[in-house]
């Protein structure tokens, strides 16, 4: 066995330049790219750049609505960088609601860790795919269309949402119409809501325009 | 020159059998797939299969609204597939708007053609980046997220949006919640209107549930 | 508002042919395809197509070995065709293993629910990474790695993986050498491991050759 | 409903971190990388740079040949980075011709607008698709393939081409043969024309070699 | 050991049915779709489907040119159908040519193995980049570019093209232009070259039109 | 023709500035990202920059056992970056064997040049594919499965592989395991290998832990 080991040996000493690129970790401080960020040196990388715990702790939630979304995507975990994988943790009260959102740039894989969770989408061919589901299931939302998570009975509930991408977005409906400076003119010409009900939810929301 | 030919002639037939590939029109008898649709055998392909005439003519548009969404996506156009590139003609008269949408598979690049179009989309971040365009200026929308087109003066429009897909997908956001099974608790509960607003809109444009 | 609505109604039915593709639910009838398998008709598509239940339960564990894997891949959840995730369940007793295993097709996340799981991967540059997962928390296997999971201390654990692709695939070190047809001198001349070994190994797990 | 509201708030606090990458405005000044330029800074994007302007105007045609091709690729357009899709002009006088040329990096979906434009593409079974589109029509040339467009009748002609890459790349025949430092007896050899053809055309175009 | 043991094989049973897809070889009786072809039942896979000897042999070649294109494109080697990979065979005698020709859908890298190849390729921005090859070395062609090689010296040579996709195309500018139905007046008009050279080079390859 | 080629030239200054990227040769120096090294800037190109010569001769090999694995991946041959393509040299003497190992990152397809080579790989299935290979004959192996190669028969062999990737990764079984920093505790876990095995093989492997 000997021999084939010496073989080995120089095997490796003539490889080991090349095979750097397994994975690459996130450099936030570099400016990223359509494909991500620039990758940290192999040098520098510990078993913690691929390990995240910010997502272990039930979020901070009121009393009162016992809702939070907690993301675990690049920004927070730079091991994912490029990986085409992102999570976040989802905190329901009983009654929570993850209103209606969009994630522009990934697919979604729910999945009930407690509680039973009322979830949907709906189809550019507006057909309410919908199901209430219980620990251990699992849902799936096509990229960019609208869905909800909503905790029914009376038990709080948890969840983790998995993305497609690294950086998947999200968009909250109510955020982008009533918290953003979208013009209450061109909220009313782009939605049909009346002007009325538009400036009363700016005004909670602190939308401007 | 006639030796080189003779070679030609030979290159030719040896590597004919390899060659098929270049397109794959769509056969949309045959069941998609997630990369699109069945390829027509090559034979039968014809220039006709490359062109789209269906856009030529602006679209019938009623007198008091004026505008009209027609698409040439690969259901219209066999061409397209496999291709990443679709398009479609927007109608607008004076004021014509296209209301809040998304499309969930595709980025967007508009070309306007006539007259002055409002167009805007809001990000993640919940700022709405908006701009008049005017005849030949274009304007691109990243995938997924609400955006909106408005004639805006006295005259009416003509736009052409691009997508980076074949089958980008179109969900309105009105439609989604307002001509679909969403049904009202629901709807109230995940977008914050009150629930009376829901009803009438869902009156009007046919929702149920 | 009514002439609006007009609007919309007339430009719901000029597109509504064209949005079909938001998803493509497998027919797992079809011949599958390098991008994953022919879609379900739309028409046929329900709710339960995008819900997975076959992970609520633990799987059935032996008293003494207490581990399993259950996989929620294309084949079981066809909901996820074509969207490039899936997820599968990873319960482990007291000390259980999940041994050494790459997915030849997926980075992976795992995302721990229950116990202290001790799970590391090994790079091309022969650096294992490697830590101690509490409840909670999330570590990334990039593709094609070897890695492991274990279940330290004295309490079970359980873990949902999730991946990149909807058939990440799945190698298993030792059933790859020795549950395959494998041949012993083959084994021998590349692992460098003892003929001996090999043949005791493959007796137990059943190899050939 | 108030309620509710702090909900979202929260909710908003907590996300708003992880959302910032829906779209990658190219950093000219940086260097780009196989999959586009790095982005500009978030905070310092402006509805500006989703928008061009640059292909508003007929391009400067001489009386003689009325022909130009105007890009909006990245490097005009820096909101197209990441985004899979560009634009260019074509302007066209009576008879003006775009010769044989390809783009090695995009397929290409012409929209034409204003005259009958004869367009064609040869494929790799040296088949000749072609037609005459006019105005609303749309073809589409698949990527690499050497295609071109002539002014028929005795108007001239506007045609918009699309692409489905942010940066396409133009290889004209007739420049690649005649105006490169591609030597004539090479162009001779891999062309079979005469060299005395050769050495006319690269004295015209400015080729050397 | 043995109780380990017991756990691989419950691990074995249950994941059985998830990890088909490691490969799928072409059923080239199937329609293709632009991922490729539907795969082959796994079963009936057998270790000759990833082998193919039709490159062993050097290409029957005239005496007067010596020189031979032979490919293993998916449609030949259905094993590499969806891996992203394909190979050719050269043979070049003294002084053979393979002409200018672009390869639509791939990359490509070049691999000399026998004499001295002068090989080089034109970039968009007309710039010629070429080199003398000798055994063993490499050359790269980026997609879509017009390229050529030359056995250059006394001795015959022989290569080994590979490509980036299972399809790469073959687009020969000598074919495309007079071994087509690219008709005389369309090829003088989008070539610049004069009619008569024209007709000529398509009487002898047996263009039409 | 004069009049053509004045649009022609002017045609060029038109779109020279859009046509920069259609390669982009990787600057070592850089940061690399997820898609590849940034680019070298166009102006610094030369020809050599698409030539590697580092495989053209034999690698230095011990009289025992005659096997070296060379690699021309992007880090050796910056050319490649962003292409999805590089290869390697096989030096393999009687008997010489390149054991079990993967390229996490990419398909390889197998070149034999000289010799009898003996290649197989194992799919997730635990199936060997496996087949002796002679001069010009051709084999796939699909991403990360683990595969071998063997010279046969009492002749030394070569061979080129050639990858879908311009960074294939490669990650060999023994030096993961016996050479790496994975404590003999862990591996004995995973393996089901004996402590003394593992000892024995770190120890002339120079493995820690």
């Amino acid at each position: 066995m000997f021999l084939h080991i010496v073989f080995l040996l120089s095997l490796l000493s003539s490889t080991s330049h090349a095979t750097v690129q397994d994975f690459c970790v996130a450099d936030l401080k570099g400016a990223d790219t359509p494909s991500g960020y620039p990758c940290k040196p192999p040098a520098n990388v510990t078993s913690d750049d691929f390990v995240y715990t910010g997502l272990a702790e039930a979020a901070n939630v009121t009393n009162i609505i016992n809702a939070a979304v907690t993301p675990a995507f690049v920004a927070q975990f730079p091991g994912l960088n490029g990986l085409d994988l992102s999570a976040a943790r989802l905190d329901l009260g009983p009654g929570g609601v993850i209103p209606l959102h969009t994630h522009p740039g990934a697919n979604e894989l729910l999945i009930v860790l407690q509680g039973h969770i009322l979830a949907g989408f709906i189809s550019s061919g507006n057909i309410v795919y919908q199901k209430v589901l219980k620990k251990g299931e699992l849902m799936v939302f096509p990229q960019g269309l609208l869905h909800f998570q909503i905790a029914v009975g009376k038990r709080k509930a948890l969840a983790f949402p998995v993305f497609s991408s690294a950086f998947p977005g999200l968009q909250i409906l109510d955020f982008a119409l009533f918290a953003s400076n979208f013009s209450t003119p061109l909220v009313t010409q782009t939605t049909f809501l009346d002007p009325a009900i538009v400036k009363k939810l700016k005004g909670v929301l602190g939308g401007s325009g």
